[in-house]
């Protein structure tokens, strides 16, 4: 399941969500033609000989992921969508239908509500996605649920779960800030994403909604593997005031990948369209732990303590 | 876009439902792959030769669509996941996989949770449909929204677009009087569906959700046609108060299709499986009205007035 939120802090009777996550989707039924289901960016489904259908789903909600007064009505249209196809982006699909859902307040103005569309719309238009359904219903808050579709080849094909030790840690872009403005306006990875796992053998990507520790830590453990990163390779944006921003505040939406050393040589430094791509270290045995190396050479446990919680 | 609510009158600036879908949609690219899309219970793509790939999506809001004193949790997770099974079983489909976003008030029991995902899980389980992901976010009211992927055969595949002048009328089972219980625990006609569409030749189909009056209009309307059934013939429920439940209360989840007349004899008072089978009008052209023919033996036009509005 995705969690694309800003910080939040509540207590569902104590539960956290990867708890919650864990005692409502066992036992699941097992079925061959699903590759990956729940836990994986998106949903990925055998379909053809070498073309696998991805399936995403994410529901924003007023007051929780954004506030009506502080963003533009087309900019959050513009997100609901993004970040699903960021998650078919992480998987190396390419997005090519969308459902959405709206819950529509009865004070709402007709033209907020054709600014999403506005957003959602233009963005389709940039990424070819035909939007072939939704529903609407009244609701206090508003709220928008967008499913994507999209397809992948075999070649394209990357998992969370492929890490392997030894593998070189690599993310695109510069990460940390999002929260001024970038989380309302980001263009998903969808090419670069194509590019890289064309042009390189990639072992495991995800996209960095959740920040790096914790989407790292999505990678590790669903790898069973440990990591060590260097705070010094990180690549910070100009907004972002110190490295937590990078670990734990979350919609950068960039790409975070894998990729054997011996691919590292072609991978580091080059880039995947405009987008810079920056080595930030190792993937090493579980039993390593997943660890920083600081500017003063220590190396510290990565907490996921200040980690995003939904509840 | 699919209404599945109870009867609520709200004004979204004076906005009906209808008129906002209009105003949301255009324009939207042509997607040749896209056999139907919005407006249909189901979007409709082709997949491969004689496999279509089915999709749809409903929202479920807590005090719009179910009050929590008033229903079960497994009865609410039932019916979220039942009312999207009954657009694919419309279609001619099989219902595949589903994906489950919640939105979860903070002080919700998670036995009450548990509860909504027993609901949805066993009937996925009785109807062969794997959980395939979801998201969960807090949330002030409870919020439910499915999306669910079928498959259907080019044989069983059928449109609400497809009524011929001429054509029979039919409805399975009985209708009226569900908001007394059934809405909450309803069974999906997909056995019915794959039976009727393989043993006759169905021109067009539709569930019941918004209510005869209604769901006969978006098959004539989208048809071009007009249509006139005859009070008389109607099924009513022993739940039903009157003719008026049938027409207009919304939520039977029956079968309402259109077939020539050459087949009406075949279809009369037959089966689809443990269901009865009634014959209720026919299909005229789109001058002759859309028109009820009482007890009395007069014609009066159908009224949509009474019919469901969402705002």
């Amino acid at each position: 399941l995705k969690r694309i939120k800003k910080q939040i802090s509540m207590k569902l009777k104590g539960i956290d969500e990867n708890q919650l996550i864990k005692i409502l989707t066992l036992p699941v039924k097992k079925d061959t033609s699903v590759l990956r289901g729940i836990g994986d960016d998106a949903a990925i489904i055998r379909d053809k000989k070498n073309k696998f259908l991805l399936i995403t789903t994410d529901i924003l909600i007023e007051n929780i992921h954004f506030k009506i007064a502080e963003a533009e009505s087309y900019q959050i249209g513009h997100k609901a969508l993004a970040c699903n196809i960021s998650d078919i982006a992480a998987c190396g699909g390419r997005p090519k239908y969308a459902l959405i859902s709206l819950g529509l307040p009865k004070n709402l103005s007709l033209n907020f509500i054709k600014g999403i569309y506005r957003g959602i719309k233009k963005l389709a238009n940039r990424y070819k996605i035909t939007i072939v359904g939704g529903d609407i219903s009244s609701s206090e808050k508003l709220t928008i649920n967008i499913t994507l579709l999209g397809f992948a080849k075999r070649e394209n094909l990357v998992f969370r779960d492929g890490a392997k030790v030894g593998d070189r840690i690599f993310v695109t872009g510069k990460l940390g800030g999002s929260g001024k403005g970038k989380h309302l306006k980001f263009s998903p990875r969808v090419n670069e994403a194509l590019i890289l796992t064309k042009k390189y053998k990639i072992n495991s990507m995800i996209d960095l909604s959740d920040g790096l520790a914790q989407d790292l830590y999505n990678i590790i453990s669903r790898s069973k593997t440990g990591a060590y990163i260097h705070e010094d390779c990180i690549p910070l944006s100009s907004e972002a005031e110190n490295i937590d921003s990078a670990l734990y505040e979350g919609e950068d939406f960039e790409l975070l990948f894998t990729a054997p050393e011996r691919e590292s040589e072609k991978i580091k430094g080059s880039r995947a369209g405009k987008l810079k791509i920056t080595e930030i270290g190792r993937i090493v045995e579980k039993s390593k732990g997943f660890k920083i190396i600081g500017k003063d050479k220590k190396a510290k446990e990565v907490s996921l303590k200040y980690a995003f919680k939904h509840f």
